[in-house]
């Protein structure tokens, strides 16, 4: 039987086109050089069926659009230029439903101070955004390029998305699973604070961790550095979902994880998690003080 | 009952996201001024069950996908900067058509000598390709700054394509509707020539002409001047269609449509098919001698 597109995986899809390509960089974004900075420029589409949460508003489906596309600004650490909007809809779409994702989008822009400077409409038979950011950099803050001896770091919580899609009400898992914010600030004081490698977590921190590793180094996290909740244990147990699992491998929290010297001055609001060995694998040492190794699994499109 | 996406169309939907944005430029692209140039970024998106005439290859789906965002960067005289992918697919489509589809995509960049510098792939119900196409450009080519007495031109046949979508086998309808080419180099020469305004034919030369016409000015077009072949009008009468309206109201020849002086050095092939007047109105003499307003009705996602 034909090979299918589910049985090579999202890996396997960009993987041919990095083989077709010399100028693809594997990062969170492209960089071309030009004039003394670099242009950074990135491309992610949402798809209804398959990105917005049940309950999640036509306003929070333009918001997102925009954030998971500043994300890669952020991993970064580039100062935003300009935003494009590639919507398709149904033709039986109301109105006033086009209006509210355009409000989202436009609000975000606001948020973002990324201005929207170009938009293309279609028809789809659900609803489609595609998005481009495009930012400035002078020294792109790379995604595997940890040292040795750097602490492992993260913006702020994680897992709080992955509870919420399993959640429904006004809470903190449900507003970051609906209303997502991406961590642009964050990333420019990140990489002018001399981090040394970063990216955004979308895909779990597991996978992150594992697009991140240089060859030969490890990181080792802590799951009592994580600062999980009673109450975030308590619920998942509830809903018969792993804790760590829900933490490691589902993502979509937009937060920032990157490595920096344990001497830096960086003055945000982060975690350390962990910190960057020699051990060439990617572990976690747990609240019971056993040391597993973490699974290569985060989100993955074509398989349901 | 409540207003849908079909009762505004596409220009409602246009209009409304341009109310919301002062930073978008109405024309082909979005121009943002960069260090004594312009960085131009534009992005289009092709949807399996909209963009893909019967017949097309997955090769051929690649191929279009670049040639409509590089024909935006044609219109404005832009120089190729980098193209970014984002590509749904459904998963039990064959690894092999997608291969097929990167391999369009890629031979298109390499055609356009377009570096492709980004990817991002997800699933869908069906293939949803959408690019974006970076360009540089000192001073863009803009679509209504047209000059009275100025030559209506454009780079080479149009109608061709619109034939083509009715048309089966090899001849040079279907050729051009299945891998049309943007006029990229052209449209370099073109700015360079001293031309006074420019598009590229996406929606129909009718649609285009009215993006075009500047307050108060007008287009006369010659229907002699488009050197109608009899073949076009013999194929399009026995196919029941005017030959007229596929000439005017179809489009997708990703020709480029400009205005010049009469006194110009431009060289590369072209037709002179009219001039700008001061009518404010967009008409055609017929080859009857006859003159006829042309209506502004071109192709409308969202209108079935």
């Amino acid at each position: 039987m034909a090979l299918k597109v589910s049985d090579i995986g999202e890996k396997g899809l960009i993987n041919y086109i990095l083989t077709k390509s010399e100028d693809i960089v594997a990062d969170d974004t492209a960089i071309t050089e030009f004039k003394d900075t670099n242009l950074i420029s990135t491309c992610d589409m949402l798809i209804e069926s398959k990105h917005f949460p049940e309950g999640m508003s036509y306003f929070q489906m333009g918001f997102k659009a925009v954030t998971v596309n500043v994300s890669d600004l952020a991993a970064m650490g580039a100062d935003p230029l300009g935003f494009l909007l590639s919507i398709a809809l149904p033709k039986d779409l109301e109105v006033n439903s086009f209006k509210e994702i355009i409000d989202g989008v436009v609000n975000a822009c606001d948020y973002y101070k990324i201005p929207l400077i170009g938009g293309d409409t279609n028809e789809a038979s659900e609803i489609i955004i595609s998005g481009t950011a495009l930012g400035l950099c002078e020294k792109p803050l790379m995604k595997n390029t940890a040292k040795i001896g750097d602490m492992i770091c993260i913006t702020g919580d994680i897992g709080l998305a992955a509870l919420g899609f399993n959640l429904n009400g006004d809470n903190i898992y449900t507003k970051k699973a609906l209303k997502p914010l991406a961590r642009l600030n964050e990333g420019i004081i990140i990489k002018n604070s001399g981090a040394t490698s970063a990216t955004d977590i979308t895909d779990g921190l597991a996978s992150e961790l594992y697009e991140m590793k240089p060859d030969s180094l490890g990181f080792m996290i802590h799951e009592d550095k994580l600062e999980i909740s009673d109450e975030y244990k308590e619920i998942s147990s509830k809903l018969d979902l792993n804790y760590l699992d829900l933490l490691l491998h589902v993502g979509e929290d937009f937060e920032l994880v990157f490595t920096i010297d344990k001497d830096n001055d960086l003055d945000i609001d982060f975690k350390v998690i962990g910190e960057v060995n020699e051990s060439d694998k990617i572990q976690i040492t747990l609240s019971s003080g056993e040391v597993a190794e973490i699974e290569n699994r985060g989100y993955n499109h074509y398989v349901s």
